[in-house]
């Protein structure tokens, strides 16, 4: 079965997951956006590659922050940018997620950004959008439950080449709750894709997934012996609107274990970087004096994000 | 006294309601709707005509749907948009409507398109504008109460025009909660402008209003017999936010008498088209069947709704 | 120490508050405005000035009217405007209101207009902005608690000076909940910096900060002596959402003691103009006839507004 990612040429269409996408499209996205980094810097923060487009949000779920950076990316593409949160329109009026996205393709979308709560919601799209043979309207995950968000396991890969130059010979150690994070699935996968020897994740057994090392990685649950040698420190947000029940004793009990400390981040390689999807629980996963520090390329992350997502609408729009 | 919706020279001036609109208006928005439509097939979906011009979209009223139509139409005519949900905003600061329309109208507003819960709202505006000397600035309803919503009427009429070519022919079912429907108001007063000969309603007694029969339409409360020999069937969306107390047993039961099966589908004739205003109740008044079915325009309904706004907008803007 | 609102060669790098900001600089920005109220006339109301930047209107508290007026300003200045209502995003996620700005900053960001329920939000970001080094990202400010909304207070003086011409020879009175109003306070500083001689304030005591007198106004109890002679009246809004507890006995009396009456207005020069920062209450402290009178300049101040903060985006955003 063909990649449902992936066009009859081996192309993009539409980004869901970076599970199964081959090391040469992740390249290529990484590739593409080193000259969007520039664009940005320009007096004229715009290009028109997708001028007379329609790019649609469609956020099941809210995220300003992960809208902002898709809708500021598209517009420096010069697309039309249409928000749709969806929990308080349609939705309350009964419609189902298929008969919305068929009303908006039908208005000659070109591009569906997807945020939604449940896993699978932008694969059920794409696949929908192929079952009645409109595969030329891409899908961007933007975050589907505890299941994936590309865009930003793309944007952690660029900021790491960015500093590391090559993933060859890397340790990169996740520290924090897996268990919820789409986040660190879209890293694991991409790091592994892309040739980490050795990735591994830094957590206490109640926030892993079980079956985890499947994926590849070396669990560790003292993050001493975690970050001993890494290259790169990936933090995860403690998410706290996620955790139900007790998981955890207190977030304070979890700093006191698994925060990143500049103690802490002394075991790591001396030109360690670390880094955040954001938006950070300071004093919780991460202490200030490490999130402000020399080692943080945090804010970095972001910029390269917005060039990231420029990318991969652009080489989507192009297809 | 003159149409409050033409100017001195018969043209369209504000879109507030189809009933009382001329057939040669009606007519010449069709048409010139009808490039539009290529534009949405073009590579660059955009047109300058409304460049520069600043479009307010006044919703009152939630309605992401059809907020979304009208701002994908403006922008497509190059148009500076600004939503306005103003039930969270200065209407708890409370301002009266008119004051908000005099303020947005000081911001040299060109265009209002407006959605509210009461019945006669964008005509209120619009004899404001008139009283003040601003009749330059443009209103549209997109929906009034239980009143007008003159776009939808259009697209309507526009997909019927696409299907059917000649309306002087033509028996037109229309059929659910007229009631409650702004929507079928206005089918009705287009259809019986363009000359359909036979235009009929299909609904219990308690979805229909006192009287209807004097806007020229047949009364069926039989669902089998106002669909035979049908050459378009027009469903309407059960309103079960509107509905307050025991008009209906149930959705069920509603179901069981007036919703659209392939069944009853079959009574009209072979080649006949079936509509939906949208969003659709699946399984209420329409069975799921008949909505997926070959017979079904509800999506061609949306694409050429963004042409008809596109065309009314266009229209306006260049008066 | 210097104006942190200036740059080195004194030009105007953030507005933040019209207290302490030197007359020239005033005068320059209503001197800018001239132009763009022309803008505001032509066929396509759009000028490239803001071609390519990213102006983020960053609203922590909601204010719909004032949101409205920097995106419209924004995108006549052909610039990409991205709205965020934080009240229910990252804060919700427990975010610092630096950490959003470092964000938003990292996202290439070239200005930020800011409301905050807080006085001293906006000036807290430009600081921050300062110490890390990206004082090329421009702050305004949209309304910070009680404390300032400067392009408030300048679209007032561009009014005043159209219809007056020369501020050196005016009486100013300035009537109603001064306590409340950000509006006022830099109303009074803007009067006084462009040399008007006498400004006057009329409130119940109750209604006044202490010791406003300081601020180089003369203060009246009875509206009767407030207004005689004057020029020009700015009333303000009564701040219903902001009182709490027995400040006043009740709104009815307000508009018997302070409410702006036809027969009250006598009282100052017959050619005298009648402000209102909107939005109105009326019969509380403005009756309807003197809203809606002939000496009314309510809405042209609507108009100047987008005028002035044109001029205010487009002389930092070219700085």
């Amino acid at each position: 079965m063909r990649n449902p990612q992936l066009n009859a040429h081996g192309e993009l269409n539409h980004l869901l997951t970076i599970e199964g996408l081959p090391r040469e499209v992740l390249t290529r996205i990484l590739d593409t956006a080193t000259p969007f980094t520039e664009v940005a810097e320009r007096e004229v923060k715009k290009v028109p590659l997708l001028r007379g487009k329609s790019v649609f949000n469609l956020f099941f779920e809210n995220s300003t922050r992960t809208r902002t950076t898709f809708e500021i990316a598209a517009k420096r593409l010069s697309a039309d940018v249409i928000n749709l949160n969806i929990n308080t329109s349609s939705a309350t009026k009964g419609e189902s997620l298929l008969d919305t996205v068929d009303n908006l393709a039908a208005m000659q979308a070109d591009m569906f950004v997807v945020r939604h709560a449940s896993s699978g919601a932008p694969h059920l799209i794409a696949q929908h959008l192929a079952a009645t043979g409109r595969e030329h309207i891409h899908v961007v995950n933007a975050g589907d439950g505890r299941h994936a968000h590309p865009t930003q396991g793309l944007l952690d890969m660029y900021t790491i080449r960015h500093y590391k130059q090559d993933f060859s010979n890397l340790t990169v150690a996740i520290v924090g709750d897996v268990l919820h994070s789409r986040v660190a699935r879209s890293q694991i996968h991409a790091l592994t894709t892309l040739g980490v020897p050795e990735v591994r994740v830094v957590a206490p057994k109640t926030l892993l997934p079980t079956g985890i090392e499947r994926l590849g990685v070396r669990v560790f649950h003292d993050i001493g012996a975690g970050l001993r040698g890494a290259d790169v420190v990936m933090t995860l947000r403690l998410q706290n609107e996620r955790m139900q029940g007790a998981l955890l004793p207190s977030t304070q009990e979890y700093f006191k274990s698994y925060g990143l400390t500049p103690e802490r981040l002394a075991r790591a390689k001396s030109d360690a970087i670390v880094m955040h999807p954001g938006p950070m629980n300071r004093g919780v996963e991460i202490d200030s004096a490490v999130a402000d520090g020399s080692q943080a390329v945090i804010l970095p992350q972001v910029t390269f994000g917005i060039a990231v997502r420029m990318a991969v609408m652009a080489m989507l729009g192009g297809a």
